[in-house]
């Protein structure tokens, strides 16, 4: 089997430049050749949040940098509200837990996006509020939120924006500044085109007055020692360097494209995708769709997780399918990063093949 | 500058047939194609390791590992034992500190290793002691300590043997089970051969009937979700993909050779780099050489630092200089993982033609 099209939501494929940087021998970190790379990454990544705020960049998957986001600016016992839109929304409430946050969730419909008016009554109703936690796209769902209307909320009050733009940075237009988002956390993996091992956390000024205060305990993700060593363009712990490197590289493709351009093709490929999941007669699932990824409905009498298994292991097609309650439901496409128009067109022809062949095998 | 000689102790060279498949293609992780690189990258570390129990994979610093054995088996308050004898070993304390552990620290000459007599007395002067933590070889002096009677001396009491094998894993012998180390940390970018961005923490059976008691806050680093997705051969987060089926590759070239193998080239070529420091007339410095890294007093009136900066930044030859209140004084070269004598002659003979350069100046 020769094909290998990654249309999932992450890893997405990596450009053959950034694969060739990865295949490079290595060098050391602690040297002036890889402090100069992290110090243009480190700035021109500003560029991908659209922010003017410090990005820190982690060793470790997505969930480290959400810890991050929770544990540098909180104090035991403070109140976070979270949205509860679908498996990752339900993350912040667990890291919530585990630290001794008291959370509110506001539980929404699988497929829904939160009414920014519910986020609005619910600092309303509790004042004591620190942090708003919700996702750019939700991925699991593929629902992409109100993050700018919800920015305006949150910024009439004292608490904290966090956005866990984990998918959705660099498909979903996020403007990081512009729209009060205060702590915003990225991963490599997805729109940044790179292999996962990378997270990023963008802290605006309202967050860092919080940061001194915090009780929370932390070592590996401590922002102070980050902080620290960024004064020499550094990272307090050995970091991924190879990522680091072909960072730099992935960012010269997205910069050269220009963030507008990104957010214009991943929506415009997005629309497209879900104009050919209809034409199979598909449903498309989410009321809110994203840039980044994009779902529909399995059709009745077809097991789901079979058609994601048959597409991925006999055609070399791989999709995602459903996470908690829609697993085997759906189907997930993702049309950012590296993804172009004729992958989708080849993902959905196999899609098409693929479904007619479980459809006659059912019959 | 053709020369890309790394001979600082870690990141380390990686091989040929390990850059290739970090160079190839990515592909998804929640697949049976995945599951079956890790379970088969988890089971042979565990020879490297010379454990039979489980060894976690995690995507992060060596210092999150480190983080991990610290938090996943002790109660806020607990007392623990740190072994200091170099900056790593202050690692430790700094990770108990921001944690609420109460730490005895046994403070070691830079250069020393400790006597396990030590040990057992700090163990004997307080029995409330619930880990001893100490390098297998700390890296900052290039000093080995002696696991095997450290081991014999915790293991009379309920402490548990918390070691510090980032560096030292593959190169120093450490025979985890039959040297009673319950914990054991390591990562990926030295003598495995990987860029960094992987670490992994061994635990026992002893260690293990703590995790389930442990009140520290923690979610990322929480064995306990690790333990859940190792049933389906998962990972709890996004794992580092590339470096995971790396990994495969680089165990392949170990587990081939032998670690009998590993240990005595490694020993064998350590005595061989020191005997070479000393026919250029420098004094070496640890009173208890390491198999994974040797270290030298730089000569009277050359700065060490500026020796470092120039072999590496003129020469493309990068050793390491020292740390902490060795900076500037010594000079350390790696002899594990793909380092081979002819790296070590060409290392030396640009220290010396090096040394030769500035002490000309110097006149």
């Amino acid at each position: 089997m020769k094909r290998n099209l990654l249309l999932a939501p992450g890893p997405t494929p990596v450009p053959e430049e950034v694969l060739h940087v990865l295949g490079q021998p290595i060098f050391h970190h602690r040297t002036p050749q890889y402090r100069k790379i992290f110090a243009n990454v480190s700035q021109r990544i500003k560029d991908v949040f659209l922010t003017q705020n410090t990005v820190y960049t982690f060793t470790g998957s997505g969930t480290s940098c959400m810890e991050a986001a929770m544990i540098n600016f909180h104090n035991l016992g403070d109140e976070v509200l979270v949205v509860d839109a679908g498996k990752f929304g339900e993350r912040f409430g667990d890291i919530a837990d585990a630290y001794g946050l008291k959370k509110t969730v506001i539980k929404i419909e699988y497929g829904d996006a939160v009414p920014p008016a519910m986020i609005e009554e619910a600092l309303k109703k509790n004042p004591k509020i620190k942090a708003v936690c919700v996702e750019l796209c939700e991925t699991s769902t593929a629902v992409v939120h109100d993050i700018k209307a919800i920015g305006a909320v949150v910024a009439k009050t004292d608490a904290l924006l966090v956005v866990d733009a984990i998918s959705g940075l660099g498909a979903d237009r996020l403007e990081t500044d512009n729209w009060n988002a205060d702590l915003v956390i990225s991963g490599s993996q997805k729109a940044l085109m790179l292999p996962p091992g990378l997270a990023f956390l963008s802290v605006s000024e309202k967050a860092r007055k919080r940061m001194a205060d915090s009780n929370l305990p932390k070592f590996y993700l401590d922002l102070k020692l980050y902080d620290k060593a960024l004064k020499a363009d550094d990272s307090p712990f050995t970091p991924a360097i190879t990522l680091v490197v072909a960072l730099d590289k992935a960012l010269d493709i997205i910069l050269k494209e220009g963030m507008e351009n990104v957010f214009a093709r991943c929506s415009s490929l997005g629309d497209y995708t879900r104009g050919e999941l209809k034409k199979l007669g598909l449903q498309v699932f989410s009321n809110a769709p994203s840039a980044t990824v994009s779902a529909a409905l399995v059709p009745e009498g077809i097991e789901g997780e079979k058609l994601v298994k048959v597409m991925r292991d006999e055609k070399g097609v791989t999709l995602a399918g459903g996470q908690g309650h829609l697993k085997g439901k759906i189907v997930r496409i993702a049309h950012m990063g590296a993804i172009r128009k004729e992958h989708i067109d080849e993902g959905i022809a196999v899609l098409k093949e693929t479904i007619e062949e479980l459809t006659v095998n059912a019959k």
